[in-house]
């Protein structure tokens, strides 16, 4: 009988977090691409574009002018999929048509003045502040809502439709699927094995070593053991921490350096502005805020696209839609690429 | 109080058969678009390549000649993500790290053979004969897999790598997370309700007729009530049927019929060859084929990506991905549009 390797021998993998499970066929990476290449990534952005709604000074849908911001900026969404005050679409009348009310709200935040650069070209300071302000908003829409969901969609492959630095954060009067996915499985293990979920997982990751692309005093980086995307990563803080109000000043400051060198790291992979959507999952908000919500531990997903270059993708498409997620290198492998990349941006590194 | 219109305020629907919420912003179709356009679709394709590896007679990356085929054409994946005898992982030696063992089969099935039809475009009785050929793989396959995945990744926008018109065929050794959401699903409504799930609910749709788009004789097509992807359509058999082989011949040929005018419809939405990714789902096969499925009921899955025209697509990503499936549109705005759309393809039209 052959001796199973991860890295040659197809295998499905449980993602305990959000209860899904994942095909891993690594010896997959063989095949010749032959279908769509990505567009090259425009990387002539203008610094300011007067006529950009997102830039300083600029006057945005509604009719509103910004103001000439020189940190990040966060404003109402021109464009919001969730408003304040939808009215309910009253009970159902089957069990198989079931509608419920969705109220909320959608800002925009800037993370700097410039339209040419992105968070890894930022300074740590800089970062710093975009940190503390994911930290306001948290803070001020969870005094409200119950989920305060913070994402980026960075370039044009991941939909994004604006190419200034910048998020979104969508607050919702429910628990979003996944949120409610995340919710029930670090329930059940904090029930069963007395602590969460995330920080027996983290510990094991430290231990174990294999799928760590970065450490630092405060935080860890790693390729999750069921990662989907070809470089999917798990930003973990080590200390027990349900949201991102929470963060003290010291490991604020560890997390805008250790996702400086994180998405250095992705745009050297490639050598391009690496795309990607990445979000927070941090413990419920709103009127519940003070029940016990011990079992949940703040993190970050970045889900990015490319699989073998600047313009190959990986697609989410037939199997992966009617089937199972699959994905062709293993997220160990994925792992080690990113460990040994360099920690200075190639824009930066000396000519 | 404001009325509730689903059409004007935002709300959230459930899918009874995936178990997942989808998030109604129907008046977000107001805000204008500024991101990636997709390049125009490729609609020059030769009518035989040799150097193609599905065209007939053709060499394959394995050394193999394709058979000068002039129907269906069956073979195996040169670069399967799935092969028969891949070792087992063996038990895993904690709970947040489990795999399991995976084996499989991937096949390819080429529709016609030639490179510049697509289903749409080929006759009732061709389409006929790629419905036989579904029914005849499912039974071969499921002989000896309790799962097997029928679908079509079509266009570049849905990863498909080879304009020749085909679909692929994967049999696993397992139920893939999809399938068993579904399996649950069914399972449940069956036992509370004590008949099938997508029987109960096609007979409500014909009822409700809002978000039908297309009727015939053994088959009903319908934008379902939780669709997630804009035009997303869900295909019936009228009869409780659990899997693709016990079809009658009229119902195949109904079966392909409703299929060129669905596909029809699609090309004429926006002038354009539709990309989609498409599946069929039934009741589980291989050894324990005999055991009661009557919960049961064989459908197709139409997931097509694009919003408003053929070049700008839904992206589904930061707040999906991390929260939940969001659309623009209402499911019953999307049926209206495609019930009043022509049945004859745009490019066949007397000009
Ligand atoms: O097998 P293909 O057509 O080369 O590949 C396509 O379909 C597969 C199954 O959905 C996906 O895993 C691939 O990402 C996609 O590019
Ligand atoms: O709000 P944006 O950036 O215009 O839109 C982008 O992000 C949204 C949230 O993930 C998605 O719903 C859109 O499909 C995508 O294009």
């Amino acid at each position: 009988e052959t001796t199973f390797r991860a890295s040659e021998h197809q295998h499905i993998r449980y993602n305990p977090l959000q209860d899904e499970w994942v095909l891993v066929s690594a010896h997959r990476m063989k095949r010749p691409w032959q279908g769509q290449v990505e567009p090259p990534i425009m990387e002539t952005v203008p610094r300011h574009d007067p006529h950009n709604p997102l830039c300083p000074g600029a006057m945005r849908a509604n009719g509103e002018v910004n103001p000439h911001y020189d940190g990040t900026f966060l404003f109402d969404n021109d464009f919001p999929a969730l408003q304040p005050d939808a009215p309910n679409p009253g009970r159902s009348d089957h069990p198989l048509f079931q509608a419920e009310a969705a109220r909320g709200i959608c800002k925009v935040m800037c993370f700097h003045p410039w339209s040419d650069v992105t968070l890894p070209l930022m300074s740590v300071s800089e970062i710093r502040a975009v940190v503390d302000a994911w930290a306001s908003v948290t803070e001020e829409l969870g005094a409200q809502y119950p989920w305060v969901q913070i994402f980026e969609n960075k370039g044009a492959m991941m939909g994004c439709s604006n190419p200034h630095p910048h998020c979104q954060v969508w607050a919702s009067s429910f628990l979003p699927d996944v949120a409610q996915r995340e919710e029930r499985s670090q329930r059940a293990f904090q029930c069963q094995h007395g602590e969460p979920l995330l920080m027996e997982y983290g510990r094991q990751e430290l231990l174990r070593k294999e799928r760590l692309v970065l450490t630092s005093e405060h935080w860890l980086v790693l390729v999750p053991y069921w990662a989907v995307w070809p470089f999917q990563t798990l930003l973990l803080p080590r200390r027990h921490v349900r949201r991102l109000p929470e963060l003290t000043a010291a490991e604020r400051d560890d997390l805008a350096s250790i996702m400086k060198k994180l998405l250095t790291k992705y745009d050297n992979l490639f050598e391009t502005s690496f795309p990607y959507s990445m979000g927070w999952h941090g413990a419920p908000t709103g009127s519940e805020v003070k029940a016990d919500w011990d079992h949940w531990q703040l993190h970050a997903h970045y889900y990015p696209p490319l699989l073998r270059s600047a313009t190959v993708r990986k697609f989410m498409v037939g199997y992966e839609m009617l089937a199972q997620a699959q994905r062709d290198l293993t997220p160990e492998q994925a792992a080690e690429r990113l460990r040994t990349l360099p920690e200075v941006h190639y824009c930066l590194g000396q000519k």
